[in-house]
């Protein structure tokens, strides 16, 4: 191939251009090296767990395990090759035997023994994806606490509901926040389903595990080949951690769909938290603040700013990770028993799935953590109709007396009126007969009071609050397969 | 508005340009028809719910649910409508309140009580989405009953396994289809674990329920607001046989996603099946056709032309299906308690995704239980390589010998040769002293035959086959609320 | 196949659940029955066209010219039958033929003569396509003759500059009328190319004419089959008012690709216009409003509530069309001369872009046609923070005497100061000798006047508006090939 | 923020997990270090551009361009810095004054003067565009030059046409080639019209280049500000090489979504030329062969394989990019004079599609130059339907004299007993009146010759060829502003 490869080795990836991650734990979990390490582990895994069925000598697995370092390898040099034949296994497997036969060369005859490239990759990328959704879950954990504290605390702060964009009734800050809760929790109970289920992968050159039988030892003892299958099976997902497929999964990707669908319902839960945080810092609104840190939300140009930086960081994500996401479900559509491009297509769309939803986790709990309301101004603001967001209940008053339709159109007159003349709700109510018939101005002050139409948001908000499940546990990083 | 709506009515939705989905039982369930039927469902059920708790007579409710007969509307009236609200339920509203007052006038004022555009829109969407999703159940479930009984008969049918569109090693037609019958029954998880989250939306204007409680009846008996407001979720949730949310979710929007991303799972799930049918299909493999009916697959061109039109079209909606659902998990980031455009960009694309998928299972069910295998063919196929296909077994039987890397220097070189001189690997192998050393020609031919070197895909196909979890029962089309 | 067809047509489609589009004139150009007529038109230009080079005999060609009115075939039989074969085309020539047959049992030979589906089809899709377009720039040109007004009428009008939802510097809503402007032109030059791009389709079965060619009449006198092939395409160019491609496309999809791009560009173009207005409406910035139509922007719960609805549907639009693009853009990557279902993932997706981008057009042109803009709530909210909106300007001018970092934190500490005290930003300044140094209490009042602040946002403005391509005659309905 | 910085640096990015763009010159065009310099060059550009106009001494531009070396900065801590300001280019300001302070402390005042930070990034951005697409372009024309002369030598190469996984009727390899070929030039033209206007980006902090006009040297001798920015705007364009844009375009993002949309169309066309050779490569095909090349295609365990890896990597670029661009088009709605989040996400969509798009670029040029195609194999598989491929021709000739209903249903049924009797379709024809009244077995046995029936295919492959535009010039690395 032509590539110009003299001089140059790809650059360091620091996230300059995607700041929703740069330094962010999950960077370094799903970085280049990091992933290098997880195929490298991958093979030594294998490796001893064929050791453990008689069908590689114990030395041997040791002197892998010793050489599956990834600071030993050259990752661009491998990425070249990578070229050649379309996966990085490849070089990897041929540059891991002389390492280890660098070390000890009788063992370098067990490296990748009965493997395929996709065993490789698809087992060190599942561990690789553990990594990452372990930190993301503990990001959510601490995002869902933080709302919920912020919830308990403002269950009775009163402000304005709004629908498209406009005051719309009052509503608490308490049930907004025990909103975004609910869809932090959601987004973690699916990346937690997605976690316990990621896979080894086990197949061979085409999912029917001949290389691997053909390799195995003459006396492994076992009843039938579905026996050392079942064992090897076993005994690789004991040494990874990961769980058991009921089938090689080359090309049944369900572990890579799933993942992919949980991250992009993290992003967007997230995503929902930092659309309204946008909305609530405008600087007409100002009911809320991002937390407040020297140095942060700074232009170049306006000395005054203080920018929302953690909601744009946020919301930047979640625009993107549900396209990554349609990628890798359109990667279902796998042809044959491994496919000439599709699968080549998830790895980039994962990679970058995964750390822009651990990025938008991570920055989403510092958000929710520091998160500050101004009841005060959420008070201020939830009277600048004069009233009219509790339209809604003078309406439902007054529809039993004059009709539902007379009643709704009465107030909408009133409204429109009260607009064109700037003036109080309560000043036009107090002209109409209908109106006055049956309430006295101070009942209808009464009426009027925003702050006494909540409906049910306060309970609401602590029912949702005890119904949240426990948080999980944090997981080990190798659990035993269940 | 301008819009010319004089003589046209948008004309007919008869699937001429989706044939995947024409004529098949979902599109019934997604119809506009249905949808609108879905939403005066919904009213009337709340109507009921309602009266349940003493908040509308009883003969109002009556009213009501004698009136909410979709025939009774005109759904181009009520679509232009609601061009001018954005939604089609305040139209509707006035239409169904018209249609109780002229059956019983004082019925009229119990219409949508206390309730907003988007717990009606929302709640019946949950009630088509369950229709539809039963229906994708029930042919995922056919299916995957088809593939399972396929792939039983050809546990032990030998074909060329491919990997980069070349014949790779030997596997089974039984574990292909192994593998599809699970891609299919992992979509049947993911779309039933979608069916029974299905909520009831019931949060009225912005999410607190204020309307709902205005409207309560003075002595309901609830000891407080919260108590009336779970009664009344409860009786929604047992009229309408949808699941009671945690919290209102009108910009909380998990059982939109998880919906969508259980369809787009699942035409990804099919897809696979599709395209492998494809590739086999073709003149030059043929080792499968599509289920043969009088007429099908004709070309208006050529006579001769049997086109695989089934797998066509469920890999038309694999390609789809995946971008909608990008869309819709993107609609999670819904700005406020209601959003100004989010809310309304999912109507469009949930019901494609609905249908597409649908159709999609339908389509596919069909397939499976008509998809014909020819197992001679496949045997022919794989003695085109001249043995090349199990080079990989000759290469670990020589490893030991003359080390891996050796082995597979010879066995590639061998097939580069056999390739040149167009002659099988036997007669070049049998040239070769590192291999006759140790092999005799006897030895060599049945080491070389693709049928011996399956692996373990016999047990690992009858293994998949049992560890399937046994069929749902068909859901019931109402039930009640767990 | 088993679809259950009695008793069910697919059902109407009147736009219910996409009132982005519900009435408006590009519904009627795209619905099922306006394409079937396209394809009908494409197949009587097909036969016109061959009967003048003397293929077809002119009785012939004015028999299925007859024939060929969308209301003699039945949509739903024609959807059904498209199972089969995985296009309408296949049913619909047998349907025609016999219409044609009842007419003038000879010329029904003549049908179709030499074609294949997929010309009639994609043929027919451009014609359809044409029509759409020329819809959608007549909007756009509405649309920006608006929003080009607006901008001149507001060149002056001084309102903040927002970045990151805050006040930055001020601006002109001229200069924003006028982005939009820009905006809405750069989307019409993309339709107007796109549009006049749209070719034939003449390839016959495989994409090389052989059946044009086999069918051609003895003595056409043309001197090659090049020639006679030249003439075929030259005149159902004319016939059908489409360009002339340069090859058969049936696998080359550029011109759906580029039609998918444009409508993208414009939905996205268009969003940018509502996104705004979203901003701008919101209760507490009110600083627009969207045209005020009698019973416009209602809610089924709130007497007070009007929603801004036109850009609510435009941005409903703006989130999926990109998507649908996506799918069509992936659908250049069409195997062999014809996909087995990448061809037929087209249908759905174009025809959705083309209405949602149709109905948005419309919806923008009655949005820009009567927004209204509230300069005073403009001048209001301008003052909102004390004058911090012009530290920029402060800071730059005390840059030179103090340094520009010194300057900029000087700035950044005062405003600061003035939020904790919330207090104007001059009250500040006017203490600290940095700045009393060089500036009186008068001087920096007019500094800190906002609306002397709007750098060249005038001249832009009628800069770009002087710039503006002039409007594009409008395109007549058939026009000759070029 | 939290981020745990300590000891890692985001890792290297040698593309080791997306090979279709390691070591390929693109990657070095759109490395991180490259866009960092490119943000460099912008701040340098702008400076000598106020330094022409008077308002920055032209010492101090000098000074500026020296220090803007992107080696002397650490993009890590830039990155991180990042993530507190949501863009990088604030804190690459405060670097970039720092380090020309520490040369010319008197220049640094004028580092970055009047400017925004979107001014910089966005100006460095189309920079970094313009070098990747110059690199895209020179690799399309490769590739179309080398397509062009396939097509040319293969004109008369006769290869079964196939349709929906079948073979159709006969076509070329020649017309196969033209048509990728046509894909590919339609590809450069997207791509220099791109090109060709991506613009400079000089609007300051909200688009009205009031930082700009603030800092303006007091004479400039520019008759009004209008006319100093336009002379600004001339200079920066001239220094840059980009275009000078209408308006400012911070919140007007054509030239994003026009590349991206070039971008994919790319990745598209040549998807297409990867799904025809992953076809014709095929065991059972065997058509074409990729280029070989020493090691090229193997596999980890099976030794006989060569895999298309080429096509394969196409395609895996060809999946993903319409996806990133979907993201880039719906960017297109970015809010206020800055969106908080959109703008954001831009950026690593863009540079994924570039690169990914740059890598296809380069390795479709080096497929398509060593393709090879195997006309005997292509005449052998022709012949695989015992003529049926022909069928359409011999219904052609029957249909004048049988009606042309009845001459399809004759070769349908034909076509059907010879598949069940495995017998050439003459066979068959031979012994039925209606055919063998009109023709003897000598005239069957030349019409049912595949050979002589591919239509206008050699004629239509010259004219293609002929019709090409002339390959552009290409372009310098920096061009006079037109």
């Amino acid at each position: 191939m032509t590539p110009a490869t003299s001089g140059f080795d790809g650059g360091p990836d620091a996230g300059l251009f995607s700041p929703v991650r740069a330094g962010t734990p999950v960077e370094e979990a799903v970085s280049e090296t990091a992933w290098l390490q997880c195929l490298l582990d991958a093979e030594a895994a294998l490796a001893r767990a064929q050791a453990a069925l008689g069908t590689v000598p114990a030395h041997a697995a040791r002197a892998i395990t010793r050489a599956a370092r990834a600071e030993h390898f050259d990752p661009r040099a491998l990425a070249v090759q990578a070229r050649e034949t379309a996966n990085p296994v490849v070089g990897l497997v041929r540059a891991l035997t002389a390492a280890v036969a660098a070390d000890d060369p009788q063992a370098a005859e067990y490296v990748h023994r009965g493997s395929t490239s996709q065993d490789v990759l698809d087992t060190g990328t599942m561990m690789m994806c553990r990594r990452a959704l372990d930190l993301i879950l503990g990001d959510l954990h601490r995002t869902a606490a933080a709302l919920a504290a912020l919830a308990g605390r403002h269950r009775d702060t009163v402000m304005a509901g709004r629908t498209l964009a406009l005051h719309a009734v009052p509503t608490t800050f308490g049930l907004k926040a025990a909103g975004w809760h609910r869809l932090v929790l959601d987004a973690a109970t699916r990346i937690a389903a997605a976690r316990d289920a990621l896979p080894v992968s086990l197949g061979g050159a085409a999912g029917t595990l001949a290389g691997y039988l053909q390799f195995a030892a003459p006396d492994t003892g076992a009843a039938s080949t579905g026996e050392y299958r079942q064992r090897l099976v076993d005994a690789f997902a004991a040494e990874t951690g990961l769980a058991r497929p009921v089938l090689p999964w080359h090309a049944l990707r369900t572990p890579v769909a799933d993942t992919a669908a949980a991250l992009a319902f993290t992003t967007g839960a997230l995503g929902k938290l930092a659309a309204d945080v946008q909305v609530l810092v405008r600087t007409e609104i100002a009911e809320v603040a991002e937390p407040a840190v020297a140095g942060r939300g700074g232009s170049s140009a306006m000395p005054h700013k203080r920018n929302p930086v953690l909601s744009t960081l946020i919301r930047s994500a979640a625009l993107q990770v549900p396209l990554l996401t349609a990628g890798l479900t359109q990667c279902l559509v796998a042809e044959d028993e491994r496919s000439a491009g599709v699968w080549h297509a998830e790895w980039l769309l994962l990679r970058e799935a995964l750390r822009l939803a651990g990025g938008a986790a991570v920055t989403a709990a510092e958000l929710a953590e520091g998160l500050t309301p101004d009841p005060a101004r959420m008070r201020h603001n939830l009277d600048l109709t004069g009233s009219q967001v509790v339209s809604e209940r003078l309406a439902a008053l007054l529809a039993p007396r004059i009709g539902r339709a007379r009643a709704k159109d009465l107030l909408a007159q009133a409204s429109h009126t009260a607009d064109l003349r700037r003036i109080p709700l309560l000043e036009v109510l107090r002209t109409l007969p209908d109106v006055t018939a049956h309430h006295s101005v101070e009942e209808l002050q009464q009426l009027l009071d925003p702050t006494a139409y909540v409906g049910d948001a306060p309970a609401l908000t602590a029912r949702a609050l005890d119904t949240a499940v426990p948080a999980r546990t944090p997981p080990p990083t190798v659990t035993p397969t269940p």
